[in-house]
């Protein structure tokens, strides 16, 4: 069973009908919001009886929260609704505009782009330098609407699938076709997203996916389990903080935020784990990867007080959040031929019972033993800009 | 009797619904525009019977113009209708972008900062440089969308509340709380602003109600009463014209703008008071505020020709226009604790005839003689940037 | 007979009805876009039974494409819809921004300035320098939407009327009352164009019209036809292909563009013509021009790949598309007085059969006979920036 949610070109917008699935509250819907900084902002509830998410077709396919056995899975960000593309400047306070959107459970940066603000150096094949462009924080994707989005269910299994295009004359044109799955009654949810160069020449990408949880995940005492074959934090502040590198304190006002960057260790089948477990390793949250197209790992401490955004982000990548220069530099851009694509994967996972948590924690143990571990004191020369 | 007009999270966006108050026109209610830079703007009509107010909730609260007795309190700027903040780029032409969207009756300036474009320099307690933010004309506040909206109407008062947030990650936040007063029949309204740090963190604030007036309370020969302890002219510009700092020209095509900063008297209450006067001291319009927050006082000459925007501002302050960095440095800039608030308050008053604009002027006369008055040919050092 | 599609000060946003014209499909409606970066744009259709045009009130009253004889007449950017001017930061990539929303058959640059991004110097007549403001690629009005639209039919002549306004305090007031004028089963139609300064002030003004036709118009061994008194290459990159400059290539990946500056060859009356023939010479697109006002035509030949946008510009103008400083200097550039006006004509025809076009062929070939011609090899100084 399908239904077209969204077509532009059809002139498609669905906010009446909606796809019931199972027995009890599943289904898929889309509505829209009005007003404030929501205004025109699509939500795509994608509920299976038991998880609820909510999908953001206007926000490039991010997702703004969840909630599963009635315990929610999101953060507090002092911009506390979607914000329309429309209100948001990139280039805002030197180029981190991109905060005034910023409060998705997943938000996706790139695709031709993420990481930190700055003046790209781009060079021809003698070394002649033959562009500068100013890049703002993340990119473009996350302020980009879809503009086409389909729901479907197939036997137990609700999705919806996103197209999303960023281009433009003289820009490049990558394609994101985002799927969001999961089965009645899970708890469990995956994203697979094919990143295309519909363009006639090569086009450099990169993605990051800044999923981001706060309480009641995390609190003081919470612990970010993954197994990792290397770790060093990106700079100073963050090397303050190495020898807790995956313990969390409570809420504190004016805390700098700490970034560490990760080789993640993997299983046979390439796929890495990440859990954030509460202090009592009761809840627990999972993001799952498949590290043939996001070989790294980022994980953002920013336990500010509770108004200010407390939360942690547990960030697969195809690269680091540095300028996109320093990933150039260090061989970690991918370039896509013209038409060629590449595929991301992850699975996400919230544990609300103490069984389960436990067989989460088990499984990176096992991970982490089977693996040599790296963890730096000080930045890793070629992994920070 | 409340209505619901806006609420973002419930869904509400009210434009069928009204109140109806007295016997006569006197209501609440809310309308939607289309088309051109005023696509999605949202207009809260307030009539008291003999007053209509158009307030706009997608620009932060601000009043678009009033209609009294006829007559029409406004201004004509070369942007003739509200524009939607969507349109807005406020670094455009190297930071006054904000002039795209004025042409307000009463815009506000604020929260974060207001005042002329110019990077900030925030330095950590040892005085260390440790941000240089571009900050563009005027803050945000008239560029954001209140998220709720309630009417009232109780005995024969009709009010409008708005919450408008601004904030974003790493940006702060802070909360304005508007409410717009009315009696029925009256030629008055009051503000009542209540600024809110919702922040975990101190938040610096301030804020200029740039309330601005046009034909037919001015023209040639209109008057600026108004009384001060002490006024100084902006620049050199405004030097030129102290002697007659008060006073009003007609239309002038290219006159360039002048700007006087004062302190202004207050009554025993503390309220200061302004009134724009005709010619023939007939139509005024005039605007009170209660120093204790709103402790300056900032008039805008710009008799420029109609087509041109024929106006003047006159600006209650808890600041000066000046980069935040120099209101910073000369200690008028307002530091909120986590969770403190600040309220600030203005009644505004049209007369239409000439009874009781003589009362008015009579009001300022008797405020002046009894306060020493100082009137500066130069720009005071500490007061302009 | 008259339609009213948009008003905003009447609050009329017509999609329901629609006027028709003749016995066959001619008739003018208005649509709205939903979703993507289409969100909200307004589509007036032109269909004269012929001939079918797609009217851009949202875009400045651009002409997103046609279809004529069954023939698409557009171009494919890799910006595949009508994009809301909300999404579109002028700014953006360094200035080039405006490519952001860059699709359309008929894009106007303008109307204070135009031509690549940079900043302008602005001096008072004594050279001192007063402003120098930054002014992004092309303009304002492409990106500006209009605030009232028309729709009429007067005996078989079907009409769309549109304004816009591009202006804001401090930054002038210019109006653009655009209309787009096709006969019935016409494969002919025409813009008139008035700009005004409705400001108190003098302003500088200029226009150019970016007409940009792809496939199947434009193939490899695609000519254009047209009569120049004198043409001349941008930059050393056009001066490359000086021997081959009305001559077109196949979409090539990477192809670097090629701009050529012409002084045109005018009939009696003082009209020029372009022409855009395919290989056969059997379709073709035209655009006729008044050089009363539009005395300069460039030529923009930028055939990428076929997903990159291939694509040639037609492009009369009231100047060169270089810096507004440099057109100024050499004596281009318009200045309007208060309330004065100009007006802009254009006429385009697009032929689908040999014969028709043969006679356009023949047509510039006899203007060019009657003309002395002269083509520079290298940039001509005065034109070029």
């Amino acid at each position: 069973m399908k239904l077209e949610l969204l077509n532009v070109d059809d002139g498609i917008h669905e906010t009446t009908s909606e796809i019931k699935v199972g027995t009890g509250s599943g289904r898929i819907a889309m509505r829209r919001m009005k007003g404030g900084l929501s205004e025109g902002v699509d939500v795509v509830t994608v509920d299976n009886g038991r998880m609820s998410l909510q999908v953001l077709p206007t926000r490039g396919m991010g997702v703004w929260k969840g909630l599963v056995d009635g315990v929610p899975v999101q953060w507090n960000s002092p911009v506390q609704r979607p914000v329309n593309p429309a209100y948001v400047d990139p280039m805002r306070l030197g180029g981190i505009g991109w905060v005034d959107g910023f409060n998705e459970l997943i938000a996706r940066c790139g695709l031709g782009w993420h990481g930190a603000p700055g003046a790209d150096c781009i060079r021809d094949s003698n070394g002649k330098i033959i562009a500068e462009p100013f890049l703002p924080l993340h990119g473009r994707i996350a302020n980009l609407p879809a503009h086409r989005v389909t729901a479907s269910v197939d036997q137990d299994v609700l999705s919806v699938t996103g197209l999303v295009d960023e281009g433009c004359l003289f820009g490049g044109w990558l394609r994101l076709e985002s799927t969001l799955r999961t089965g009645l009654n899970s708890s469990e949810f995956e994203i697979t997203d094919t990143v295309t160069n519909m363009a006639g020449t090569p086009a450099e990408t990169e993605i990051l996916y800044h999923c981001n949880v706060g309480e009641p995940f995390l609190e003081q005492g919470s612990v970010l389990h993954t197994a990792v074959r290397e770790l060093a934090p990106r700079n100073a502040r963050a090397a303050e903080g190495i020898s807790m590198w995956n313990l969390y304190e409570g809420p504190t006002p004016g805390f700098p935020e700490q970034v560490y960057f990760a080789d993640p260790a993997s299983d046979r089948q390439g796929w890495a784990v990440s859990v954030l477990a509460d202090s009592k390793s009761e809840r627990a949250f999972s993001v799952r990867y498949d590290t043939s197209t996001l070989p790294w790992f980022t994980l953002w401490k920013n336990t500010q007080a509770r108004q200010d955004g407390y939360v942690t982000g547990l960030e697969p990548g195809s690269t680091f959040p540095n300028p996109r220069s320093v990933e150039r530099q260090e061989g970690r851009l991918r370039l896509l031929q013209s038409g060629e694509s590449v595929t991301y994967r992850l699975r996400f996972e919230v544990s609300t019972g103490k069984a389960r948590t436990r067989e989460l924690l088990d499984e990176v143990t096992a991970l982490q033993i089977s693996t040599a571990k790296i963890v730096h004191s000080e930045p890793k020369p070629g992994w920070a800009s």
